[in-house]
C-alpha cells in the first residue's frame, strides 16, 4: 500500500467523490464501530437518507475503499485498511483535511476556470467575493477557513514532509527559520531528521495563534515566531525554507523576497525551496500541471521548471543551485549564499 | 479508437477540464485552423488570457487531446483525431453537448450531493432555487436549460442509440413510439436500422417544437407528437420505447406508467426500456454508480438491476423479459404484451 496510491492513482471524479464521503464521517463511523454496519445504521448514526447512504456506500465497496459481507440478504459495511490510513480523520496519515480542502474549496473555485482562462487572474472575487488582489485575505477569509487551509497544509507535510527535508544533507545548518510555515509539520520533519538543528517557523500572527492552539505538540521540537516576510523583518538564520510559497506569487514579488532573505542569510547559509516541479517544457507531470491551473484559479503564481527556479535564486544572488526530483508528489531546490 | 475510450477512460478530474476547454471553443477553433497556432493566437482569437490557455493547452498536450511542435523556441498545437471526433462542437460524433451539460449543470449539482445524502432528494432546489418535486421544471428551467438537456440526450443516442436498436430484433413492430424521445436522435436510429416501421417521438410540447426547430433533419425518417405520457393518453402502437425515462421517477409512477402502456399496446407488441444496467447486487459497475448518484442530486429516480426491471414490467402485465446487456454505455430490455 503505496501512499501516492490514493492521492494520485484514483481518478478525481472518485477522488472528489471520496471528499463528499469523509464530509459525511462515513470513514470516521466505519473506522470507530467495533463491527461491520448496515446502511440502515450507518443513516441512523450519521443522520442521512438509507438510500443515499446506501448508492454511497456500493460505490465505495466497487473502488474497494470499503468492504461488504451479505449476511441473509442484508449487506454489512466495515472499512479498508487503505480508509482507516488515509480517510478517517483520527489517523496520523489522514488526508481528511487535504480532501475537504478540496472539496469545499477547490471544487467551487474550478466552476469559474472558464473565467480564470479568460481574464488570467483568480476566481476569488466571483467565487467567494473577495478581492483578487489580497490572496491570502480569501484563503484566510474567516478563523474556519483558515483552520481548514491549515489543515491541508499539515496534511501535506505529514505524508510528503519526509521527502524534502531528506532530499539534501541539511545537516550543516544550525539555525533553520521556515518562511510561511504554516501548522509548523514541515519543520518537525526538519526537527526530527536533523535533531542538533533550532527550528523556527515565522507566520502571520494569526496563523501562529492558530498553529499553537490547534497544532501544538506535547514537548514540541520547533518553535514559533510571528511576522511577516513580504512587509516585516526576517530574522538571520543558516537556512531558510520555502515551501510552496513561491508558487502563490508574481515573479517581481518573489524576486525581491530571494533577495531579503539572501541579505538576512549567514555566510554558507542557504535556502529550501519545496514546490512541484513542471517538466522544463511544461507539458507535463500532468498533476503538477493541474496544480498550475489551481494555482491560477485561486492565487496570483503558477508551477514552474527547475530552469525558472535556478534562474531565479541566481537573480537574488543565491549560487549553487542543486534541484532534487524526489519522484513523489513535492521536489527540493537547495541554492547557497 | 473506440468510442468508449474518451467517454469511460479518462479520469473525470480531466473530463471536467476538458468541459471547460470546450466551453472557451479551444477545439473548434483548432479544427478551423488550417495550421497549428500558438498560444498567443489562441489566446488573440478566443479572447482569452495567454498565460491562462497557454497552462491550458499544454495539460492537452499532456493527455495527448492536443499535439505541439515547436519551432524557432515558439510552441504551435494544433488538433488530433480524437479531439475533431469527439470535442469539436461541429463533428457529427461530438460530445461537445454532453460535456458542456455535464459541466453546467451536473457540476453545480454535485457541489451539494452531501446534502443530496443526508436528505435523500436532489438538489434542484438549493443548487438552482427550483422546487425539488418538479424535475423537468428544473431540467427545463429556460429554453436555453432545455437546449442543452436536448442537446446531451441528442450526443447519448447519436453516438450510443445504435447498440440499442440491435440489442434485439424489433423489425417485426411496424409502429414504434419513443415515449419522451426528446430530439429524436434514438429514433432516428431505430428509422434507419428497421426502414419499414413508422417512428414516432411523443414529448411535452415545448420539447417537441424545440426538437423540430433546432434538431430537424431534412427528410427526416420520424414523426412528432405533442402529448404527455404521464397525464395524458398514450397512442396505440406495437412498440414502445423509454430510454432514459424509468431511471428518473419513483417506483409507483412508473409501474403506474408501464400499465398504462400495456393497456394502449397492441397485442403481441412490447416495450423497449434502455438503461444503464447495475449489477444485480448493485456493486458495479462504477460508471452507473455514478449515474445513480447522479439521479440522487437530479431526480427522484435512480439505476437499477436487471431483476427490478423484470419484475416491474411482470408487474405491469408484460410477459418474456429479455436483458440485453450491451456492454457499451447503455443497456437494452425488451418486453411483450
Amino acid at each position: 500500500m503505496k501512499q501516492k496510491s490514493l492521492k494520485y492513482y484514483i481518478p478525481l471524479y472518485i477522488y472528489t467523490f471520496i471528499s463528499f464521503t469523509c464530509e459525511l464521517g462515513v470513514f470516521d463511523l466505519l473506522l470507530q464501530s467495533q463491527k461491520p454496519m448496515s446502511a440502515v445504521e450507518v443513516a441512523q448514526k450519521l443522520g442521512t437518507s438509507e438510500d443515499g447512504i446506501e448508492r454511497l456506500l456500493d460505490v465505495l465497496v466497487a473502488i474497494e475503499i470499503v468492504d461488504v459481507e451479505v449476511v441473509q440478504g442484508t449487506a454489512f459495511y466495515s472499512s479498508t485498511d487503505v480508509a482507516n490510513l488515509y480517510l478517517a480523520k483520527t489517523s496520523p496519515k489522514s488526508l481528511h483535511d487535504l480532501i475537504i480542502y478540496n472539496s469545499q474549496t477547490i471544487y467551487p473555485l474550478w466552476n469559474n476556470l472558464v473565467d480564470a482562462v479568460r481574464e488570467g487572474k483568480n476566481q476569488n472575487e466571483k467565487t467567494f467575493g473577495l478581492p483578487s488582489e489580497e490572496i491570502f485575505s480569501a484563503i484566510y477569509r474567516s478563523e474556519e477557513e483558515m483552520l481548514k487551509f491549515m489543515g491541508l497544509m499539515n496534511s501535506t507535510w505529514v505524508i510528503d514532509g519526509h521527502d524534502i527535508v531528506t532530499a539534501f544533507d541539511l545537516s550543516s545548518f544550525k539555525t533553520v527559520i521556515d518562511l510561511g510555515g504554516c501548522s509548523g509539520a514541515l519543520a518537525r520533519e526538519l526537527a526530527k531528521e536533523y535533531p542538533s538543528s533550532t527550528v523556527t517557523v515565522l507566520d502571520l500572527p494569526a496563523v501562529v495563534q492558530t498553529a499553537q492552539r490547534h497544532f501544538a505538540q506535547q514537548d514540541d521540537t520547533i518553535c514559533f515566531q510571528e511576522g511577516d516576510f513580504f512587509e516585516g523583518e526576517i530574522p538571520p538564520a543558516d537556512l531558510y525554507i520555502l515551501a510552496r510559497i513561491i508558487h502563490d506569487w508574481k515573479e517581481d514579488k518573489n524576486l525581491k523576497l530571494l533577495k531579503k532573505i539572501h541579505t538576512a542569510c549567514h555566510p554558507g547559509g542557504g535556502v529550501l525551496i519545496a514546490e512541484a516541479l513542471l517538466f522544463e517544457n511544461r507539458r507535463g507531470p500532468t498533476m503538477v500541471q493541474m496544480f498550475s491551473l489551481n494555482m491560477l484559479v485561486q492565487t496570483e503564481g503558477k508551477e514552474h521548471p527547475p530552469s525558472h527556479y535556478t534562474r531565479m535564486l541566481t537573480d537574488a544572488g543565491f549560487r549553487d543551485v542543486q534541484v532534487c526530483q524526489t519522484g513523489k508528489s513535492y521536489d527540493a531546490i537547495l541554492a547557497l549564499k
